[in-house]
């Protein structure tokens, strides 16, 4: 029997979960998990979004692989604090990777921690890691089925981010068909259009940000007020 | 401690795979393992792909979801047999899911049975589910830094195939570097260039798969006849 064994691991995980939010919300950090499947383009998205984001907070980046540095250089390479998170083999990140990067920043001068989760559709919906909230990030190119294929993925976040809009005009792609599968599956769910190659949608992505990591900042001081 | 229970259950996923793999070569069926991240454009292949083999062999498709019966309602839609095999959550097949499919199959009845894998360039290459080869695809959208990050997906495969050629002029995918890594990756593997969407490479593809599985049948009746 495995499904024990399973509950167990995402019970820790849970745990390590909670410990990661708490440690953010004593210190003041919004942290925001960003998932979607291989190539959807969060890393370009980063990109384009971190210059926009970077005057308003003090940004760090968590970026997670199976194996190699790239995605952490290129977030280097723009002057924010990276680390990268190499899970061998594992097909999502975990509370406990984050637990260990944590050691590699100084998060106490943060006030934005981005995650970059392992490019999977499927099991990083599975794993919290003490975030505040999601960015599920789906490309058109990929599809305008994969709201009733992944509902995981679209279930839990608060933002979905429709990526790569450039290339709308040479793909398949109904938006209509796709926004009523994401509020089926997510009735409450806001939903952007962004292209980080041409830049549309991304300052619209960057204030939905800030918005969003705002009201919650105002939250964390009262509630550290509160206590 | 996970990493017993993990251990366990690929063995007992070999052991399945294995008994698949001896019922297909007592059978004469060849199986044929496709694998790949969302929206990759597999079942686009297949569509495109099916016709092209149709008249060669008799085709079986089992498709692999979460959830949805969507896939397998594309294949059928061209005559040809297909199951949907819905994982509930689960993230790749495993061998004993097609165990499972193959009582819907007229199997007897089969030369090659293309299996489309979950959606996923991580985990489904971790199961073995008793295919004779595995054909791993990746669209050009996705970017050229995927077999680095990606090995396992492109190191057990015979067969890679970039997809999504038509998006080539509007995306930033450098060729070389792909044909580079992926040798680095598997020096041994073929490499074709496909578009479902034009056709261009879909008749170099058949031809592949064709001569492929002829050569297994081959060999499948040779070792019959010694046994």
């Amino acid at each position: 029997m495995n499904i024990p064994v399973v509950t167990r691991v995402l019970e820790k995980n849970d745990a390590a979960a909670a410990e990661n939010r708490d440690r953010f919300d004593r210190l003041g950090v919004v942290c925001v998990n960003l998932l979607g499947g291989a190539g959807c383009g969060k890393t370009a998205l980063l990109e384009s979004l971190l210059p926009r984001l970077k005057e308003r907070f003090r940004l760090a980046v968590l970026e997670g692989d199976i194996t190699t540095t790239l995605d952490a250089e290129r977030i280097a390479s723009l002057g924010i604090p990276a680390v990268q998170l190499t899970t061998q083999g594992g097909c999502h990140l975990t509370a406990a990777h984050v637990q260990k990067a944590l050691a590699s920043i100084d998060i106490e001068n943060v006030d934005l921690l981005l995650i970059e989760n392992v490019g999977n559709p499927i099991c990083p919906a599975n794993f919290a890691l003490g975030e505040h909230f999601r960015i599920a990030v789906l490309s058109v190119s990929e599809g305008d089925d994969k709201p009733s294929k992944y509902p995981l993925l679209f279930r839990g976040t608060r933002l979905v981010v429709l990526s790569k809009l450039d290339l709308m005009p040479h793909v398949d792609f109904d938006v209509g068909r796709f926004q009523r599968d994401v509020h089926r599956v997510n009735p409450n769910v806001d939903l952007l259009e962004t292209s980080a190659r041409s830049g549309e949608g991304m300052d619209q992505l960057a204030s939905w940000i800030s918005r969003t990591v705002e009201q919650m900042s105002i939250r964390q001081c009262e509630s550290a007020c509160r206590s």
